[in-house]
């Protein structure tokens, strides 16, 4: 069977979330990942990692949130440029309460934000505190999980890959992480003769609005993916994987009281 | 080239929008449709539907609305049912109002939201309304165009297809219509043997609220999906789309003042 | 005693509504309708229907809703006419919304919204489920009917009166169905020399916004009013209202769960 | 020529407005003023006093506002009483934003809300100021006026209705003032022969939530209205009016810069 | 120990609200108070008053609400002066109902805004109405009073003060009032040099939107300062201290059923 | 002259706008910080960061947003805790968005938000985002500067303060970096005597919700204070101060095109 919400029928789905499944809800973003990435990257890569956790807990794969929060300049390279498309927070705060409360009706007690888009999770998070709070007063046990999935790349991982050269994950925005992932994944979408192998962009400690668009480098990426390879890819979604299984996993199996 | 903006890169995007491409924005449902169809048809038949006219007027398809508007019992069977996940009406206004001043901020000046999902379309139209109407305050030359697929089947097809039992647009949720289209694009998605061959749904002249849910039938559908075919869903898919293709392409081609 | 809320004190009113009367909401819209018809049209006319449901069934009538939603061309010529006054999506809802949750506070638990604008009705029914939705998560039982009057007209009833030339309810704006109306209840109101009698509009399959104002008639209206009669006007009254006291009437006698 | 913009074709108010008739726009509510006086006492009042206005500066009474804001203990009984039914802030203030905003578009730029219900006001005047602001930041000159009938009353008049026993403003609910001017201008409404002859409400200086229901009168008016009659009825319309049409007339005569 | 909230800790607070504390909000604005007061007059006059009532009632006082609504001409010149800095209404609802919520949460039962700028009561009801609506819904006692400090001022101190030159509340806006008790309470901030001895401001009965500037004097006050003594602000707060406590007191005792 | 806009008055406050003066507005919380320090730690540590920039700069302290977004678990111990008192997203994207408005239409064209409560963060980005695209749009030049003040503490000075134990800035709530700057600023609000020595809180790499309170140590602060000091206090802002001056200095002279 699918894990994929998405692709079952109804009654299927029925019969799973009353089993107990968990639901994972990849969150991506329709964004800019320079001359070399697709612009759905996000949710391409945050699908995968939510298809490898459903396939660890038993769980399903909602669909994705497609679009995300304004990309912002020092991670994403700024929501000025073309191709990025964005909501603003109230929007995404509202799809995160919605679902939640939408999956609770299901009968789901567990549900996981998986998200792929660094800007987006502070507005996922305010929607998940509303929905569960909204079901705590109504006496509902529900949880909702809330992650990003570079947060469990260990620095081992890192170090293997990067071979000491780790920018920083501000700045690996259509870098090596990112295009290495869609090497693995989805070779067919990434153009490596594009790559624009310019220095990591050096951004301020602080934001200013609008943006100056002459501190976004000319590829819209933060770092270079010159070094990125369908192997680190492989890796990075194995033990990424593990990581996110083992801890969520823990977490979903927990007793709440 | 693919039409889909989501497998393109951002400096291909910008290059065919600055050629002048309209963008269609495909809007479906996470809905039930009955035991042998998936949970996501609106949203896949809407992107196909999409796809085609992209072809027919070199635009692109935007990243999906993959969430729609609360299904309603007398077109969709109601939103109480398990896997059906809907947003509410304020969230999906934003959505759409957001989509259309984000493409016009890349430069699209006619954007069109193929609608797959019948309780979406009034939800489609205040935020395009309220999206254009900001436009024109600025000066900015940009139309939304609103259809659903379903409003360009015409009645020769529906004679043809449906041999005189045609039971109304109202009841086809889950029916010959959507099943035919799905054997055509996504045979391995539809579980014929599953389908459960009851008689159209009887419904009110009215809305009830809360539902009373032993109006909808067991299935989940509004009318039969047993007289479905691949073929069906060809000569849908091809008529439908060659009309799609003529009045929206003479609606975008036209000069407006 | 007046069947209308407004026009009784407190007092009286609380009698009724504890006696069981049901709430009967007319919504109306402040919309041009020609030069033959005043712009509260679809105000009278929901009030008239509404008073007939009243009548049979021992219910009230509230204070209308007066202002609707925004006219669209295909069904009322567009927003953008003089006089025409509208309310946009949030703010219809939140009216709905709020009633229910009103007359549901006074005791009442039976509330029928009765609508004479079509572009209204979409949005009561989003209030409306948000109130009923929120009364039934307190344990509150009460429900709410959404019914457009036209709904209620028969086929037998359309033949006779347009004698084979009935244009479809979708260019019905300021037509001979609501002329005769108004001929028969507010003769005063009605100027007939004034009416335009134009051939029907020819409006797309689709929307598109801004409108393409030429695609409206001069008059504003969608059809000629020119065959119109008080005759009619009562023929559709009295078999509408009575249509409307049947079912809706069943309805709301129905025991639920 | 009716002065009622809900009685005139759309014909007939494009030219009135295009004129340069002021928009006069009466905001009741739907409100228990007793067991003598009708639920919507304040829309019958707000629309009589507006109607003079109207003929007054040749303007044109607009649609009214039915529903008001929600009732106070200390000046309409409290929000807690069977009838009274109340529209929240945001409600309140969305349409009075919207209805500048219509009037502007029709090209009216003299917009007076004419109020007949205290707790209205400060929602009226956000709607009022976010339109206007709205409407000077794109250039246009729109002005919009808000006033409460009762703060043209004279202190002389004052003196003579209530011959020195004047119970003050906040308690004048359902009281001499209201109940005059109901037998002057809609006697069959008024039935003096249930008007219960309390003391004043004794209110605090302060507003408690939930209210302390014991201290609204059991009659829900804040006064006694016995000593009410058609002669101070018609006293007060003739004086206010008067006062009303100089003031405001004035005011919306005078040049803007 | 301090009834200041803001300078205690969470454990210290948590006991004070443990024994029974009522929670007292100072509400102020930031709004120009002519050239003899600082922009935060307001702030500084409702903490004063809220630390009185909280050392009488064995209370709390909340961190302010900094900044309030919108100044209206009548009350507070307009909003349209340099220096005054305000929230809209909504907003201001928000923090008004989200505050009751939150002190409920730590277990307060009792909860009073104490206002010192006109402009904020309408929209703290609204911000209390919905919250303590919320709480007795989920079957909570929490009760929330609202104050503006002046009501508490009585004749017998006015006629003191102003020796009959009272010239009203409505223009006690920078003047003899809020000046006497700032020479009382903040002396160093007071600059008595620099008052602007105007004739009080002759405001009409009605608003106007945009407003008509001319119609604030050069001050910003609208009544003169000059009489303004230390001696009537120790008066003054002594006075209109002891009325709220003895009458607050009484509310916050009383038993609520 | 005072750097505190709250301190002076409307005329010089216009002034020092006039001449160029930025607008730096310090962003807190009402926050438990554990035994030993008082609720508003966040909002004067962000004033006095505030006040030393506005030295730096010839600027202005505007009146501090006092409450801010919810704490979060994993920053500040979580909203369940009594004494945190704290708003929602969308009431506090309202208020900085509002406040550029204002500011912006006092004159300001650089304002600074000086955040001292890292939850802010993104909903403070958000309405400046909203804010300076309106104005933007208005085709004004404003610009909204936004800062955490812990990002301008530099390597050095943590290795020379921690001594090679730092244990994160994601712990850093109540510890030793708050706790030595309120020693140097405010050492009459804290009580050293009080810290509980506790080991740095183990928190999940993911958020979940709602909380697992037993995750949040019993003091509520996530590491300990105990080597606090004011020579580090000192310090810190000194550092800290010296290096905001010289970057937001720098971006806020610099030519904007």
């Amino acid at each position: 069977m699918s894990v994929f919400m998405e692709e079952i029928d109804a009654f299927t789905y029925r019969e799973a979330v009353a089993g107990g499944a968990p639901i994972i809800i990849p969150v991506g973003s329709v964004e800019q990942h320079g001359p070399h990435l697709p612009l759905n990257t996000d949710v391409l890569l945050s699908k995968a990692m939510s298809e490898q956790l459903a396939r660890s807990l038993n769980g399903l794969v909602a669909a994705p949130i497609v679009y995300g929060y304004k990309s912002q300049q020092r991670s994403g390279g700024g929501n000025h440029l073309g191709g990025t498309t964005s909501l603003d927070a109230t929007t995404l705060i509202s799809i995160a309460r919605t679902l939640v409360l939408e999956f609770a009706r299901h009968g789901a007690s567990r549900i996981i934000f998986l998200n792929g888009h660094y800007e987006n999770y502070q507005f996922l998070y305010e929607g998940a505190e509303q929905a569960t709070s909204e079901l705590a007063a109504r006496g509902q046990d529900v949880s909702a999980v809330l992650v990003s999935y570079w947060d469990f790349v260990d620095q081992e991982t890192i170090d293997e890959i990067y071979q000491g050269a780790f920018p920083g994950w501000d700045v690996e925005h259509g870098g090596v992480l990112e295009t290495s992932l869609m090497l693995h994944l989805h070779p067919e979408l990434v153009r490596l003769d594009k790559v624009m192998d310019l220095p990591p962009a050096l951004l301020p400690r602080y934001d200013v609005l609008p943006v100056r668009r002459e501190l976004t480098p000319a590829s819209g990426c933060l770092s270079s993916a010159a070094a990125a390879s369908e192997a680190a890819g492989e890796l990075l979604l194995e033990r990424t994987s593990k990581a996110l299984a083992d801890e969520i996993g823990a977490e979903i199996r927990a007793p709440r009281n």
